[in-house]
């Protein structure tokens, strides 16, 4: 605090909004306080009202968490965003450190004394979460400290309202199945286990459980809310009632009492005095609940939340969803993949009025391709539209000052998707911009050999995707490469574009991949200052038929995406004859499916870009 | 009980072992006692005094546990001995569970009553078994009870004398590290760690440590005993004098402390009462070892044995040891190949004197062929040859009674290895008697190609072997095949032929490979009643160079075991490119040697058995 004579400590300013919270700590009698990104729900958006580090510090990227002392402030991000945090914070504030390498454990030894008090929010942060903190304070003989009112939203003056988006019905046509028979199936899981209720923390997994969708944040339709699944299959749903209209209430029926959000509390209290056990995920459930439970008496039973692995098995409506949202989405982006092979390269080389194509423009023109459809809702994350070496930052966001031209002779790397009633899409395709080099060729069709071996594989009931990780990226490995990150995500029926239990990555992950699960299959390859390469389509696991003396029960992925991928930067060399019949089969199909949807030279582009490889 | 009237409970018999162990429980005041396979050291195998299991039941396989109660008795074995069990325990004294299908603890709810007390004998379980045990009883209202006096042993009238084998020094020139050097920098690593001293009671482990080797069990080198490593280096080692020699005790040197092994208890006091912090490994160390130490008022340090990953980790001339040891190896399984070509051939066609040849006699040819080398200590573990259905039993041993003859048209495997003081071997080939069916060859091709992929995989650091093991499946994965074992298990140097930390398997292991370590590559398929297939070579971790352009720090492996593969059984059409390069180059190397080492026909057959494929 000694050099903050010059700083302008006036409210407006994030040095009188640090002043401020500083005072309110004092006032509190604590000697810090944490500050992370999430909110009460942990989901990857939060709403304005939920900005609370970005209020704080101006640090807008999607993870994070600051820690302010009276004499010393930081904040630690990962490595996506150890660049722009030094662009959005100012650093006379807040110190950025790397999340892993420099980790808080390591600046709390620095900055706090033994003794001290470190608050935070336990609405903020899930009990494990706590569990890890309360450890380190233990080891520097500090103490953590829960806070009943958040300090910063006293001093947070211009604090926007929550959220209050119209709830909507999710069609029984779309979910397959009614939130009646979901409640009864998953209340009765729980009276199996002599568990009185499960507290639902998880916005999606609500949205599933009573087929409803919403608006509260941004790319995912979700209402923010908490529930309180029965064991008789009654629900108790904590849900502001302004967003509800009588026909979703009418919907839900007698089974689903709607409660205001406070009355929470109360609910988990009853719980606990009658002693009964209570179902809740310390990886996603806030600290609070945890504690509310213990305190009243509850036997807290730590559990996944229940929800998640019926939302991740795709029911026949929703994968049927699915495919029609794809067929749509593969036309919108087929739609692009023609513009953009048309305008970028003709700009590119200057035979066409205007400079070449921007990466914002590009990204534009496929929202507009999106909406065109007329069924598209939101996109399902901000598009990722990076051309030569701004492709190679793996969760590059296109801005103003970021913008960049589409040139001759790049590859432009292109990752979107799409929030669609009846699906959820996320595609990937990298395009040449002009000729590429045999370099990009051949390891476009290095991560090209990594996507199909994943897209053929059959494997066996009880497979997890950490077993199938490593068939992605072995060609890739045989020339020394590699990519840093997973090769696959779970992924919503209209909901999350990402979502779990499940996920194909070098991680440990025990979950078996099941049928009616979708996941992405991404492989990549980036070459920092250069290029980036990602082939991503969607995939759903499906039984895969027994043949003739074939001995096990098999599962395989149904490809989900249509659209092209880059024949010319294809090595056709290089791809084995079943490799190169999985590519010619793909395109056939994207053929048959998207072709229909288009017209004149679009149609005629794709009939062309789709065509089998030359031998 | 109600039934042993009409049986012979005098001393020779099982019941009459039964009836004396339950008079010497109700003596002890017990309701119950365990009875492991397992000994004081973990190991694979046991010395004929530590035969508790075989004395009291008769069951001869590796692993099992029997659980002896007042009124009722049962056997717990793995899939493996399901039949074996019932062929050598009678089952009226012992009722047979499978371990995992039908657990103790299900067996132990229907036959211990609340507060029934069941007792174990504290060396024989680690302290991790323990843990599981002490849940299992919890969970019944029971108690589970250490006894200071296994009362087993006091009714093994004849229980066979502890084993004195003389310890030999290790030859630093194999060892390729002394054993002061070792010590140091372990020592070292507790020293940082602020631990007093490492409790050692895996026999391999000491082995390493001290650059002995023994003979206390069979096929492993290995003198059975306890150590305290310290800080500084030095060691107390719990060994019967007997076993040495002044040439071994001069050789160790003063910083190694010869202690009688009933003595264990007193250092483990002592360090207790000093309050030191110890560390034990739970996973291998009784829990005698846990309990001596916590009573004693030391802070035990829970984990893995300090020379795991160092022993796994194989030194310049541990490898080179290795290299010579499957040369050595490689051409005494070559001519055994070759007289089975000759010999199994014309036996089974009835062109020779003789019946077919039969696996007894084909096993002890291949021992004779090892022997012959002049170099052989002992087998790595009891062949396996199975013939026709037999090759399908994973973990089949011949027998006068399983014994068969290597019929026309069948297939032969054999699975097999040498402990040669430079190195422990372990291979498995597969042969064609007469004309092989068309589906054997296809699914021999399958197997090889898992195996190639494996055997040419290049990987970055820090991959673990679980996420390989799929490649080594994925072309049996393909048509619907598969198989139920493990992919790689890690090899010592004239140590055990199972060891670890790192393995390559389905189940999850975070140990990642590193240059040194030896792993198996033994993909597999078994029909059931029909024939069996694996392909068996050991491999070590490389360094894989840097190729240019490349970018990543990538290891590979190096196949050390060298003899043909059986070309009669491979499909070419099947074999990609690369494939066929690797089976052609791999069968050059062993061509180039292991001919120089053999003569005559048996010559020629190998240049012939290793020429390229046909096109």
């Amino acid at each position: 605090m000694a050099k903050t004579e010059a700083l302008d400590v006036t409210a407006e300013t994030a040095a009188g909004r640090l002043a401020a919270l500083r005072a309110e700590l004092a006032q509190c009698g604590v000697d810090g306080f944490l500050v992370p990104r999430g909110d009460e729900h942990q989901g990857e958006y939060v709403p304005p009202s939920a900005e609370r580090l970005a209020w704080l510090t101006g640090f807008k990227g999607s993870a994070g968490m600051a820690c302010v002392l009276s004499g010393a402030a930081a904040i630690f991000v990962d490595g996506r965003y150890t660049l722009q945090v030094r662009q959005e914070v100012e650093e006379r504030l807040f110190t950025p450190r790397h999340v892993t390498e420099e980790p808080l454990s390591e600046w709390l030894k620095e900055n706090l004394r033994p003794g001290q008090r470190l608050a935070y929010d336990p609405w903020l942060h899930t009990e494990d979460q706590v569990r890890r903190l309360e450890k380190t304070l233990d080891g520097l003989g500090a103490s953590l400290v829960a806070l009943e009112e958040n300090p910063l939203d006293a001093v947070w003056r211009d604090r926007p309202a929550p959220p209050k988006a119209e709830i909507q019905l999710h069609d029984l046509a779309l979910a397959g199945r009614s939130s009646a028979d979901k409640r009864e199936e998953l209340g009765g899981e729980l009276d199996k286990a002599g568990v009185a209720a499960a507290v639902l923390t998880l916005p999606d997994s609500i949205a599933w459980l009573l087929n409803v969708r919403g608006g509260d944040v941004t790319h995912s339709p979700l209402p923010l809310s908490f529930a309180l699944l029965y064991a008789d299959g009654g629900v108790e749903w904590f849900v502001d009632p302004d967003k509800l209209t009588p026909q979703v209430v009418q919907q839900l029926g007698n089974a689903v009492s709607i409660e205001a959000p406070e009355r929470l509390g109360d609910s988990l209290s009853r719980l606990g005095k009658a002693g009964h056990k209570v179902l809740a995920d310390p990886a996603t459930a806030a600290r609070w609940i945890f504690e509310r439970l213990r305190a009243a008496g509850a036997e807290v039973l730590p559990g996944a939340d229940p929800c998640l692995l019926p939302k991740a098995c795709k029911n026949a409506a929703e994968l049927e969803g699915m495919r029609r949202a794809h067929r749509r989405d593969g036309a919108a982006v087929s739609r692009f993949l023609h513009w953009l092979s048309v305008e970028a390269e003709a700009r590119a080389a200057g035979d066409s009025d205007g400079g070449p194509v921007s990466e914002m423009e590009a990204a534009k023109r496929l929202e507009a391709f999106r909406a065109e459809t007329g069924e598209l809702r939101d996109l399902s994350f901000d598009t990722i539209a990076g051309s030569g070496p701004n492709g190679a930052i793996v969760h590059y966001r296109v801005s103003e000052e970021s913008d960049r031209a589409l040139g001759q002779g790049e590859l432009f790397l292109c990752d979107s998707g799409g929030q669609y009633p009846d699906g959820t899409t996320d595609i990937t395709r990298t395009l040449a911009i002009g000729a590429p080099s045999e370099e990009m060729r051949r390891r476009f069709t290095l991560v090209l050999k990594g996507h199909i071996a994943l897209a053929r594989a059959r494997f066996p009931k009880g497979t997890s995707g950490s077993q199938l990780d490593s068939l992605a990226r072995y060609a890739l490995w045989q020339e020394g490469l590699d990519y840093d990150h997973g090769t696959g995500h779970g992924v919503g029926s209209y909901l999350n574009v990402h979502e779990g239990p499940q996920r194909i990555s070098k991680l440990p992950n025990s979950v078996a991949l099941k049928p009616g699960m979708i996941v992405s299959n991404e492989p990549g390859y980036y070459k920092t200052g250069a290029y980036g390469i990602r082939i991503e389509n969607l995939v759903a696991v499906t039984e895969s038929p027994r043949g003739e003396g074939e001995e096990r029960e098999m599962l395989a992925f149904e490809t989900l995406t249509l659209a092209p991928i880059d024949r010319r930067l294809v090595l056709r060399d290089l791809l084995s004859a079943e490799e190169a019949a999985w590519l010619d089969s793909y395109h056939a199909r994207v053929r048959a499916e998207i072709a229909p949807q288009l017209e004149g030279a679009a149609r005629s582009w794709l009939e062309a870009a789709t065509a089998p490889l030359a031998e």
